[in-house]
């Protein structure tokens, strides 16, 4: 068989995404989702990609203008459009980061239901710590108290992961070592009594040491972001002395890493608890694009270290998006060494397979869960 | 129309360019204009494009020795050469760097009256506070007279934009806030007090305060550049925490980025005021990268935010060379989008239009202008 | 004559590499040297391109199973399999680092027995300064003692060049100046007083001024290593203040470089003393990734500046694989800048001869040695 055949036939798990909006958008509100920023949104690969390939799942020609592109999907209504997108991804699981959620969007239960699949929960660490810090602690307490916020969060049903926003709130040039437990009290003292989001470089570090100790793997997001992010402080190699001081064996997933693509698979070649993506990109740089970042990214990491989320967030679009992103860039990149007689076909098909699928399931043991 | 056909007819606007050298070169002065360094020039990407590109202008056959092509060079004249390489490169508006001119080069006007085009001045801001204090001022009066030195110069006629060559001089990795009066005139009392160019942290960045209040769009050199640059120090996402603290909104061009195109991509794709060009690199790099180079930095770029540029200095194979090289680069990636079915054909034409001309014209304002 | 000839013809320089086990290796010893780090080995690109490429140099069929591979590869015995594989790498001079001997490996003498060639030695500077350790020294005369072991080392027959690994023990991001002596007696106290390798940072900087003025090439290893490397750290332009700081003109080699291939680019285009190569990386990215690579490296650098290395270690493999990415990579990108007309045969041939061995013979001055 040959790799695309392979790859459409696959039923995908996305081992990163979040809900999806289940209200009708107009032109604003779709275009603010459509890009990080928000700049010039239907001229943007994404936006170029979106007419093209999104544009025939809603009936209309390739290359629709946005007007027509708005109108026909307010005309559809966002639920029958999201069951259209969702459905036209073939993914049939998902890992749901439900931590961030500045307008409402579907539960992993109802994403599940629009897409016939099945949802498990990631849990955002950043959301803990600041409900924790909502509900009331004493500074003296932090420490143990969010330990036990982790631990109780990553035992709810259904949850598979946690996930770190260190990127955007730190970057990672932080001091590798375990913070004392003096200085995580003066830390979560200092944060406390203030306003704002948790960045505490402190209470970062303590919260990636107790991230790595809850049992089931950490996603991290790397790279490429909002325009929160500062991209020089996203760089995954910063890591490298706290993946060599951190204990135990959970993996630790970098997720995006675009354009720090190669830096991530020397992470993964060197650290046998280090698994990548390119999500998030794949919708970005749309599919004209995903084979060379995903060439990049795989010029040294495993096979069995790569995986697929699509990172979508907001409109089903990228559900879509991505997943053709994927299956189109990874199976020309595979086939493409098939037809050089650079790989065995049943390996290239392997490979696709763990890729989009298997190696997800055996690092968040999804299987064990059926 | 397919999009090398409307590239081709296309009048280019370069926005950022330096002028040409009137004089006749030997060997050696041809060669150090050749390369950034000044090694083995003629067997580099640049020379082999020389060969190749250049000596078919000049009535040789491509690849055409280098002794036969500096002879023939030679016996046209400077003039001549530079009317035949700025005719070649169908170029019509000029933004000119008139702040960097070690050797004699043409004046704007000079350059507009070869090129039978239209040619605007970029003022350089290391040069006007080098001018200024070679004029003569008081630390405690730096900050007022150099604002006012830079007020004065951008009301100049012709003047379309100020830049900076921080990079060079300190790099980005900078203090983004604005430098305290008290700060200014301690750093303007050391500056003034020694020999040497602008160099010091508080005045380059009061600098770059400045800039972006003198109401004109301000060009950065980024990334690659000769052996002054710190390459490190010149990735443009070291500006990310700048560019959240300046007020307004006057354009901000990373120019030529080169290797960080993506980290400058970035910074387009999440700030609405910024973008960028791949010029310089266009004309090192030669017609035989420069699509993979603008394939990199059009990931996630909007194609609202690219800009043509040649950054040509010196000889006038460079405006030729750029020109080609952009319009081979963009046409290519894009026809080939079209080819695949990814982008409309009126599309790709819309999106050549705009970042061979259309942008330029737009964020200088140039049509106010005639 | 067509380039892909021209490189098969070629006798290769490796001016790069270690030697190679003299024992049979069992299935875990064999892909620890697989790969920098040792996960699932045989499905990397390396693992993959052993398989495709090395298995028939063993009389497999492309693609063998990992089991046949191992199976076959102890029949025939290490030193057949030695043989085989330096005989299809088809390289007729060495340039071995003798300083990294964890397990034994075959001297200089050895491998160019084995491969009917030459070999000449490059002295590991680290191993230099961790003998005089062992071998005792009083802290006030390691600055004299350990220039003079160097000195001593170079004069050695058959020595061609010094080679540091500082990249892994403190990074490039150095102190670019010369230490003075009493910072060195302080830092000998200190270093000679404990156990451990030599990551002092003012040891590790008169270990590169010392170097540079012992007469002959300095090698540097850059970026991609194993898992000691901070990658961040190894960015070889960081060096750029270091080497305007040095004396003298004794050639500096970028060793591997990737992902910093076009950092390290910049910097032969700007330094006529620095030369690249993207050896190591060509077995890990293999024969389907090394054009791209090789592509990125030569976007700016002069032709002259590139060189050949395999950077083989452990196993023979590594040599074949490293010269067939070498010659499959350069000759088809030269070949398709000749197909596209950008580049003329001759030329063509040329460089790859440059590239493949002159550069090297210059460099070295292998050819005063004969």
């Amino acid at each position: 068989m040959r790799v695309h055949e392979a790859l459409a036939e696959l039923e995908l798990v996305d081992h990163h995404c979040h809900g999806v909006t289940r209200h009708d958008l107009d032109r604003p509100a779709f275009e603010s989702l459509l890009t990080e920023g928000g700049v010039t949104p239907f001229d943007t690969p994404t936006g170029i990609a979106v007419r093209r390939h999104c544009a025939p799942v809603l009936d209309l020609p390739p290359h629709a203008p946005p007007e027509e592109y708005l109108e026909r999907r307010a005309e559809l209504g966002a639920e029958e459009v999201n069951r259209r997108f969702l459905h036209a991804s073939r993914t049939h699981t998902f890992c749901v980061d439900t931590g961030h959620t500045p307008i409402p969007l579907t539960t992993p239960a109802e994403l599940a239901e629009a897409a016939r699949g099945t949802a498990y929960e990631v849990v955002r660490l950043e959301s803990v710590a600041e409900k924790l810090k909502a509900d009331g602690v004493e500074p003296g307490d932090w420490a143990e108290e969010f330990t036990r916020a982790v631990h109780d969060a990553v035992r709810a049903p259904g949850v598979v992961a946690v996930k770190s926003v260190a990127a955007y709130r730190t970057g990672f040039a932080l001091d590798p070592t375990r913070p004392a437990p003096q200085e995580i009290t003066r830390a979560a003292r200092s944060w406390l009594g203030r306003e704002g989001r948790l960045d505490d470089a402190v209470l970062v570090r303590h919260l990636l040491w107790t991230a790595v100790e809850a049992g089931v793997p950490l996603q991290l997001h790397t790279g490429f972001g909002d325009g929160d992010i500062r991209l020089h402080r996203a760089d995954p190699s910063l890591l490298t002395d706290w993946l060599h001081a951190i204990p135990g064996d959970v993996p630790v997933l970098l997720l995006h890493c675009w354009p720090f693509q190669r830096q991530a698979a020397y992470l993964t070649s060197v650290f046998s608890r280090v698994y990548l993506d390119v999500g998030l990109t794949l919708h970005h740089v749309g599919p004209v694009r995903a084979a060379a970042v995903l060439a990049e990214a795989l010029e040294i990491t495993p096979f069995g270290k790569l995986l697929y989320s699509s990172d979508a967030y907001g409109v089903a679009e990228f559900y879509a998006l991505g997943a053709l992103a994927f299956r189109r860039g990874l199976g020309d990149l595979l086939q493409d060494r098939v037809d050089a007689g650079e790989l065995s076909p049943p390996d290239a098909v392997r490979l696709a397979r763990w890729a989009g699928a298997e190696n997800a399931r055996r690092i968040y043991r999804l299987r064990d869960r059926f």
